[in-house]
């Protein structure tokens, strides 16, 4: 496959661009007899949207969704599902002289040199605007696999540049444009971010993203284990560096005797492995966390070159979001539960049994 | 795919268990033309192998890997090369106790709930042996990179529990049996293993993997980007639970202007990026960093449950890694040269042209 | 996957049903660079759709393709493209019955027993109408395949009932309503036609499609023959039930010192191999025919059941085309433009130059 | 994928060559907990192998495999099934001049052309010799349907150069070297075939295979219908020229009233469909059609050319099959086994539950 497409049995082909006609995806896969209609997908887009607070990109997209096939009469058919977004808010001229240069930390650069072709209005293809499709696709495997499984998916930021943003409530995250698990640390992100935008300059993220009621045997080793896809899925969201499962790099330091969770019969004792084992699901709850990079459109002057590799110098105009992870809570449960499902199905059809297993822990204990 | 194949177009079927009669794998897309012989993959097995030093299991493998296809007269015939490594130190009775009770933190649970049978022996499937082949397909890769490209692909461990492992210099990786790039440090770290052991303990590890001399334009967005497909290729590795690109977490804290690589026409002047932007390799090396779990195989007793439900105290004796970590390097750069590889071949299928482009920075000082 | 996406490397997602919003494609991995406009892709639209003579259904679709993403000034950048067709002259009410009654030899049955649901509205997704974004890529690789290598593509009816239709000119098969390479034979087709829709009846038809200027060395052996593909292509063309390389089913009674094209320097000096050997294009014309089934969709009654276990007579009245065939020759000329593209690109991966070698047969004496 | 991979969830790959050290395959995603052993596979390999008859070719081969993994305690565990067969009859001098010359017909010309290099020896990847393997795995596949289902996979030789053999009964399949289901042709057959060795020529054949019991529901449309991927599976067994379902190119001139299965609550009354209907499965007996080429290894003499682009005259001496069709009924029913094999596990994945229907004709009244 040419790396549209994500996914093997529930598989999600994306296409679009930030300034053309329109961006969407083609679901594949979904099983039939799930009651769906675009009030279910419409609030998940509306939770990732751009222009609903000062602290993210000012572009105005409604980001309204249709869905072209695959539903009749209120209920999914088995046949591919086709969500179509239109664009609307694209002001190309306010990115004249990225046609031309290279910003450092873009991909602007990577895509010239791969395609020797690029639309480079809003970062084209590269644009965090394609995460959007991902999202709706992403709201019809969280309900399938809630009414299925019970699977509860849910995701929060946990540090804001040097800002550690300590879990207090999931209630909380719903209620702060930061996706902050913790309202009170919100003024001082607030602050942080308007410093930040004064200052032309962009910061990154940290973000977790959390499965529970994940039913156990999910995974294919040898090579697609749920966590290995997991770390695909989330590497390939735009600015992300980094993917830890569970207690992730800390694992480093630690010792067999501490790491390995206890699991007498009244279920797991704590949850160091992030609810995979040997690339398997435990029925624990599955932990991601990950880091997100500063955004690469500032308007810091930095040393660069252009297309013709000349020297150029360049700031960068426009409107653009100065913490891509602000945004990015809701596309990173999304690519979540599309690995998740993608898992049942796998699992399905080698072993015909899929269910949630009893000794699991609670999510907020457990995490 | 039911998961035991890796790569696209240059793909790898791995198959074998730890105590069945043999392991290997069948790699299949390798172009035709490449001068190929055993003498050129068993040194990168003989790198990995059991029972090299006291500080990893004293199984005793040759890990004699024979080709049963694919070559003629020396070179690749661009058919299906198969290899083949006969298991040879079968112990199994040490594994009495394994076949009925599952060891906290090990893919004992796992397995038994997703297949209903499982070869515990050695831990059957889920054993780190089942990287072997892998290294052995990655020797195929990594001479075709090398010879096409200039592609070098180098690994170290960073750190072996709460030891650091400042880097000093490639050449010291061979010299010492922790694949550390630093001799000065090995005192302590068999100081340390010592130790370990004589509690019957284990230890987690972080190892670096990167590769100079990599063309431009590989990775294939929006899903198939070279840094998903990477952090894919190392969660994948037993024991693996954290992935970075480049500064990888630190990059939460940074700010875009410093993040950003600055990129004159003389070349990239830092690699914060890791050598992939947008998904894409930019020509700097691409550099990857892992953090490997503590074995769950200890002798330390912990809590835990039989096949049947009921309460049990694990200790694991037997053959085992006190530290999974040491013996990973090559298994990390057999994964990396796979990996690039096979995006190789998928850029050339779209684009055609591949090159190395010339503003690369050099390995040691680009890390 | 699922089952909607045709090709690997130049892979197309199709979705859609009959009587829903739209239908459409999204095309990955096409080579950047192409210039593609929607007046390359219409005109082949133009010649598959319906209305356009007494002898096809009567359904107006203007068929018209807005290109929604991967083109950028006039030029493909390498990402998705996607095609989109609104559905216009949905008359659902026509269909009335065939929502809880199963047509003899019509999907009807199989799906409502696959799915446990089905948009039964003009077929719903087995609908022919399916092929019309197949066309509208074909269109995208033909066009590709003739610039870079002349190749040519082209299809005509052989055989209509038990009609035969002698090959005269590849020049008549525009100027009739059957793409027949025979002007002589219309009348007698269009009295045959006229009959049968007098009848209320449906009857089948023989096709050939064929290429020239192909590369040689196309194909993936063991089981990705070109031969292989192509009769994965074409068998999954709505009706189809047969499909012959070359000789096809007379290679039987023949003996292999007659078989076998003889090549001596010059060139091949016959063609019954159909232009592949041992699933690798040779060079020579790639020549295939098609047996398509008459339409189940009639108004002559039959004996069948419902919904519900029920017995029942089935007449269909409505719209339908009384020989799909008819319609087909543009499907198949897409559907193997679609493959021969697809193996470019996966010959290009593994052996990096790809060419049409000078022994070839001109189209007309080798077919 | 590079083409040696057969199927997506019950997936084989295939490795070897005609005289390289060994044959085999690995099968990925056969579910766990089938009892399975040697025993159970051998006999289908021994229906295949060379050396049994005076018809077919004196290369003596036991065709013995080895079970290397995937098998615990004589139950498959979920693991990839890794199957061996060491070649021991490789006379590799009795290809001289194969090694510079291109018989007309053969995949001698196409390889050279694909890789620039090839294995001559025994004709190498191209040789039949390739199908053992899958007849390998179908046997796995045949016995996990047989005891899932009660599915039956059945061939037969229907004609052997223009001698038709009209079908009298199963049993006598396995009562004559032809696998003609009609012990009263056999003598003819077997003067046939005495002639044809005598002129050094060979010869094409045509093969009928079904399979009873099939669950209905198989099949992912738009294009892995059932019907596509045995086309496909089909038509890239070696020699095969023509793939036929149902009634195959005999539907040209049918009338839809005649074609369209009745389908009564009692059941279908016909089977012109040859057991699927909008690409999935009915539950009728799936029959498939297929022509077989004469083989292209023959003493007559023949105009071509050798590597270098001169004129050369090809003789073939050294062991070879006469009607490559003879020894092909296993093969096909191999092929078929693992098509429906793989087709119950993607219905599987998607839908969940999977049954054979009550509406079907027995075997010998429904071909």
């Amino acid at each position: 496959m040419a790396g549209s497409t994500f996914g093997q049995l529930f598989s999600v082909t994306n296409f679009g661009e930030s300034h053309g006609p329109a961006i969407g995806c083609v679901i594949d896969g979904c099983p039939p007899g799930l009651s769906l209609s675009v009030d279910e997908i419409q609030p998940e887009l509306d939770r990732r949207r751009p222009g609903t607070s000062r602290h993210v990109t000012q572009r105005q997209e409604t980001d309204q969704v249709e869905i072209l096939s695959g539903v009749f009469e209120g209920k999914t058919t088995g046949t591919p599902i086709a969500l179509l977004i239109r664009n609307q808010d694209q002001r190309s001229s306010d990115y004249g002289n990225i046609a031309v240069q290279f910003r450092p930390g873009h991909a602007d650069y990577t895509y010239w040199h791969k395609y020797g072709i690029r639309d480079y209005r809003g970062g084209g293809r590269s644009s965090a605007r394609m995460t959007a499709p991902m999202v709706a696709a992403g709201a019809v495997a969280k309900k399938w696999l809630r009414e299925k499984f019970g699977t509860q998916i849910m995701g929060c930021m946990t540090a804001l540049g040097d800002v550690p943003i300590p879990f207090q409530s999931w209630d909380d995250v719903s209620q702060n444009p930061f996706f902050a698990a913790n309202n009170d640390v919100v003024p001082e992100l607030e602050a942080y971010m308007d410093n930040l935008r004064r200052d032309g300059d962009s910061v990154g993220a940290r973000l977790m993203v959390a499965a529970t009621n994940v039913p156990v045997g999910l995974g294919a080793p040898l090579f697609d284990k749920l966590d290995a896809d997991i770390a695909y899925a989330m590497m390939g969201v735009n600015a992300v560096k980094g993917v830890e499962m569970g207690d992730g790099f800390d694992v480093v330091a630690q010792k067999g005797s501490y790491h390995g969770d206890a699991m007498p019969p009244s279920g797991f004792q704590s949850n160091h492995a992030g609810g995979v084992l040997g690339g398997i699901s435990s029925g624990q709850p599955v932990v991601v966390h990950v880091a997100i990079k500063p955004t690469s459109s500032i308007r810091v002057p930095r040393e660069s070159m252009d297309i013709h590799g000349q020297a150029a110098t360049v700031e960068t105009f426009g409107r653009h979001d100065p913490c891509v992870g602000i945004r990015a809570t809701p596309i990173l449960e999304a690519m979540l539960a599309l690995v998740l499902m993608d898992h049942v199905l796998l699992h399905r059809a080698q072993n015909a049994d899929v269910h949630v297993d009893t000794p699991i822990l609670d999510m907020d204990s457990g995490v």
